[in-house]
């Protein structure tokens, strides 16, 4: 149900509960963890039970900002909560099985949002779930402390890509002004998000690298990576977080397409674009979705296929003057 | 001489002048120059007459934001202002010979400022130059155009990479959206100033990546930049900007060194810090400065006695143990 409740109605429905599951998306990112924490955070400062769940694991960056200890309490919720989740498939299958129907509030900055629960807030101005999830605790009137405004800032800075993206507005940095005010370890955090690689992955950057292709007079950029480069380098699935960029940086690119080699003869596609051009467009016609400059889709078939599938969508790059 | 005159008062010193000319330092960054022609277009609003001089051209990337055919005008001027120059001797050979006793006023936020000018307002609280340029500009009672507002955001973005360094503020993020309110390109100058490498710098990247060096448990990463690199690959000097950010990107690392060789057997050193370890005070024992997690200095001598050198500076690393 499309719902037009203010930030204010949706404070005060959360204020008329005590019990609370909150659920993020698979494949965590900074974004959903965050969005979900400072809203645990908040809850449990006005004396409610909260827990967080997630379908895998917290990758360790996120960890130093989060305290899993207090994420253990077991008891039945009278509320359920899903934070930048676009869809049901993508809490994953375990929780999808679990809670698809059962969804009572949903909070997201998707614009693809498929509106699955029985209230949903979605602000797609919104460059972060967690700018919302920010006004959401002004409106709780819980005093933010360090815990929640780190939070609150690992979910701007990720989902900005370090206010780079297009999606970043005065707002953003005006709530990222507010965090630092309210402590948090803006450095520290960057540092986490975007600074350290380990040098397996270093490697895997740089064999990439060497075998991107471009198309369409260079304004196409593919980018592949396969299982076997990940064992080559010894680099980890979850060190490879925001590697669909890396088409993005060489000069004259307009579209970057990253492949990556899953199981069973399964291709995760991202594709990454400057403000001009919409990706997202060309993922949903391949059943993907995502932001108009970042999206994803999952292709099976042989890789060739799959190239010659997305290259046709990106044809007319082969014409395209950008002004920029 | 030390002043503690206001930024009310600057203004004012500015608006009883009618002929500037500003000075930038060499080797010109986004800040240096964002300084210089927000200043620039500002005094121009007022009616003055104004002249940027640099000692060496502008990289491309950052003409894009700036009108550089409104700055062919020739007249001797009445006020000589330097932006974010620390020393004379930034202002590179011929400027230096031309202005070095001869500027009035010096703007910068360097803490190391030399406090070479008649008027010296230094604030080395402001994370980028621009900060305060956006200030004086206020006082001037101009009202920030979208050119304005790109060069203040240029300054502060590549002075902080892109948000991420230690010296960012709240009021860094709220001249940010200020900035971008007024109509700054953000997201297209975020683009132009760090996601754009040339395909030859992105080889750079991975020669350079190959033969890095860790020291002291892998808390300290040396990495060397020959000019055969730079050829090998193909990569021009005005394209190598940021690349001493790469040693601190490695897991662990603590302290990054970046030695490249320059003409005449000099080597230039760029030490790159965590906040919690004073880079500054290390270069300036080699007679250069900078921030106190971003600074550099000139060695001669072999590689390999300048490595030693600055190994022993850095021995204290063997026993540190990062809380971070």
């Amino acid at each position: 149900m499309k719902t037009r409740k203010s930030i204010f109605d949706i404070a005060n429905m959360l204020l008329r509960r005590n019990n609370f599951y909150i659920l993020t998306h698979k494949s965590p990112d900074g974004d959903t963890i965050g969005s979900a924490f400072a809203l645990f955070y908040a809850l449990k400062k006005k004396g409610r039970k909260v827990r967080v769940f997630c379908e895998d694991p917290f990758p360790e960056k996120y960890e130093f900002f989060i305290n899993l200890l207090n994420n253990e309490e077991n008891f039945e919720p009278h509320y359920i909560i899903s934070v930048d989740v676009a869809d049901t498939i993508l809490l994953g299958e375990n929780l999808e099985k679990k809670y698809e129907r059962k969804v009572d509030m949903c909070i997201d900055h998707h614009a693809s949002n498929k509106y699955f629960a029985k209230v949903n807030y979605i602000e797609p101005s919104a460059a972060a779930t967690t700018e919302i999830i920010y006004d959401i605790i002004k409106n709780l009137k819980v005093r933010i402390d360090r815990s929640i405004a780190e939070c609150i800032y690992m979910g701007i800075t990720t989902d900005t890509g370090s206010f780079r993206h297009t999606n970043v507005t005065a707002k953003t940095h005006r709530i990222a002004a507010k965090c630092i005010e309210l402590g948090a370890r803006h450095n520290l955090i960057s540092r986490k998000m975007f600074d350290i690689k380990s040098t397996s992955r270093i490697k895997l950057e740089c064999v990439v690298m060497e075998n991107i292709e471009l198309y369409y007079k260079d304004k196409c950029a593919i980018a592949f990576i396969s299982k076997d480069m990940l064992e080559q380098t010894g680099t980890r699935e979850e060190e490879t977080g925001g590697i669909a960029s890396m088409t993005r940086q060489i000069e004259g690119v307009l579209v970057g397409v990253t492949i990556r080699e899953r199981e069973n003869g399964e291709y995760k596609l991202s594709l990454r674009s400057g403000h001009e051009i919409d990706v997202q467009n060309i993922c949903a016609k391949f059943g993907g979705g995502g932001h108009p400059n970042a999206s994803g889709c999952t292709m099976t078939g042989s890789i060739k296929e799959i190239k010659n599938k997305i290259l046709k969508e990106l044809e007319f790059l082969e014409n395209y003057d950008s002004r920029f």
